[in-house]
């Protein structure tokens, strides 16, 4: 029999203006043919090093626990939820997508009793009912969204921050599609343990979680009854691999994904953290203003915008998988749909790192343009891009 | 304040005859700089499926349920174990290494109540004693290591896993070390759930670990009374993403080391696995003459050597440390020291992948020599290469 041939990878190239993985910067995709060398190498270790430190920088924290985990986004948040939460506690999970959900979950899987404060998806979380819910329970611990990347809700966190250090809980929040693309200052906000991810803000390619714990979150873990239900996820293990002097064997680390995080992180620190957020901000109201002349309506709150991603109301009568599919094959174009309840009623646009410019805003909103008037919905030629136009010239 | 300046990275060249990883195939690394898709792209998802159909292969298993876990070698030892083993639980872990080790750490933070069979490190696991624990526990679960990375012992499998099916139990085994370079065939030996890493024998880089699981795990896992602990590395929910038609959202795979994945297997599919095999055991048998000419001891069990690693014995007298410096620095050769109760007792050399061949057995050999002869161990100029020449011609 004769063996069935697998051909060579020759992927499209795709402009990716979804919701992560974002494009790849040329320089971290560079940096990933850099000769591999072994996890226990001393060379490898300077770039340990300088990794931790340049992560501390994005998040805007002096936490000495500050690293990537060996492994995509969600598992930094089980790492986050596991490492602080045991048996039996009360958490406060705040659920006003999809992600809050899947935190929900998490929390009890590790046999935590997750008391929800609800929004509708699409709003904030309101301060007021996280009070409440710290007021009538023991949470010693409330997590949260910071970018909920299924509404492209963006959080306000420093009063709620206030309050759950109040009734002297921990803060916990998922920086997933924040960091490195909108204001996020961990010390300042008083965030006690928050986890990102690689593929999204920093365009380096998904596989890293980013994890940073204050003291007091540590205190916590290393005082725990039991031990964190995760050995590979446990910080106060990781720790001595990643942040002691002597980077003691704990797992074999990603080592090409290292190098591509350590380069993404030092385009950041080149380019300036302010710097980024001023770009993030500047793309994301050019194409707010651009799908707004179109017509479209917005999904997430206004005022709550995430600069980093963009969720618009699929127009009636309009197909999603149709238009979606016309941006992809003619245009070469990703954009997300909505998940969960969501599905099928939103798109989400995403302005992540590299692709927060000029040129993405421009090529969505024409691209998207021609795939609304293909499916018969009404609008001005150009409109998007003028409007949008405006704002970037 | 003027800024930290962060240098491009440029790490050095080394050739890596350690225990993982191996040096990366030219063309895994062109792979690497392949486009990104989305993790739910239509090419992604034929991406996804060449790569189960090859891991299949490589596995030498029909199984269903072959996909990578996002992560690395460990995160697929976590999740063998946290999806097979429930609180209470009896397990019997066999341990003959530092390995053996780990995953009975990991059965005790999943509530499982490990059974230990011992042996000593270095030596095989022998049946009878896994028959003992058989027939004196309630143990549903039997976990061993195919390969002791830690010793360079390889374990003979196919007779234990007749007399645990007999106490219809179900065999989970480690492979990190042995996929894709040591004779594996995992539906005729029985083996009910098996995990490896991608940068051993694959010569692949690291970050996922392809695992495979029969219907007799997968059973086992769909009828748990409680969910498994870890979301992120449930089986039952992420084969839903990688083996069902329709790929349901997860989370986001590592993109481009699926890309390399593929292609290592794909190179793996070419070569064909009886022939990878052969190379690895010619090399090894080559490097060991190489070394019993020069005088250096064993230090795993005659007859029950990895053909992937071989473990030496320090000789008296010699300082590990300065040995593996000298071929770290002046060779460019990195050789993994020892782990735990071993550590500074035996040096191990792995060959594995791209790096089992005539040229790596030659420069090791070459260069322990030299290293050797700076600390004054007296041997023949030569012996170890002419030896294993005479293997290798």
């Amino acid at each position: 029999m004769a063996k069935k041939a697998y051909k060579e990878l020759r992927p499209p190239e795709r402009l990716l203006l979804g919701a992560g993985p974002s494009n790849i910067d040329p320089r971290v995709r560079k940096a990933l043919t850099s000769p591999i060398v072994e996890h226990l190498d001393p060379y490898f270790m300077e770039v340990m090093d300088d990794t931790v430190e340049l992560l501390r920088y994005a998040f805007k924290t002096k936490n000495r626990i500050t690293l990537p985990i060996s492994g995509t986004g969600s598992a930094g948040m089980e790492s986050a939820i596991c490492n602080l939460v045991e048996k039996g506690d009360d958490v406060i999970v705040c659920i006003n997508g999809f992600f809050g959900g899947r935190m929900k979950e998490m929390v009890q899987r590790c046999g935590g009793n997750a008391i929800e404060v609800k929004s509708e998806w699409g709003k904030i979380i309101r301060k007021e009912e996280v009070e409440k819910a710290l007021a009538d329970s023991n949470a010693e611990v409330v997590a949260i969204v910071h970018a909920e990347t299924s509404t492209g809700v963006l959080q306000p966190l420093k009063e709620i921050s206030k309050l759950v250090h109040q009734y002297n809980a921990l803060l916990l929040v998922d920086t997933v599609t924040s960091l490195g693309g909108c204001e996020l200052n961990v010390d300042e906000y008083g965030i006690d343990l928050c986890y990102s991810a690689s593929q999204k803000c920093l365009s380096c390619p998904p596989g890293l979680a980013p994890i940073t714990a204050n003291e007091k979150a540590m205190d916590r873990i290393r005082n725990r009854e039991a031990k964190v239900q995760s050995w590979y996820l446990d910080l106060s293990t990781i720790e001595e691999y990643w942040v002691e002097n002597n980077h003691a064997y704990h797992h074999t680390a990603p080592i090409l994904l290292v190098y591509a995080l350590r380069e993404s992180l030092r385009l950041l620190y080149e380019e300036g953290l302010e710097e980024r957020w001023r770009r993030h901000k500047k793309s994301c109201s050019a194409l707010i203003k651009g799908l707004e002349a179109m017509g479209v309506k917005m999904h997430a709150q206004e005022g709550y915008r995430c600069p980093a991603l963009t969720a618009i109301k699929v127009p009636e009568k309009i197909e999603d998988q149709n238009v979606r599919g016309t941006l992809r094959e003619e245009f070469g174009i990703t954009v997300s749909g909505g998940l969960g309840e969501l599905k099928g009623k939103i798109w989400r646009i995403g302005l992540m790192g590299i692709n927060s410019n000029r040129r993405s805003v421009i090529l969505v909103l024409e691209a998207l343009e021609q795939a609304l008037k293909k499916e018969g919905y009404p609008l001005k030629p150009g409109s998007g891009v003028a409007a949008a136009n405006k704002v970037l010239s």
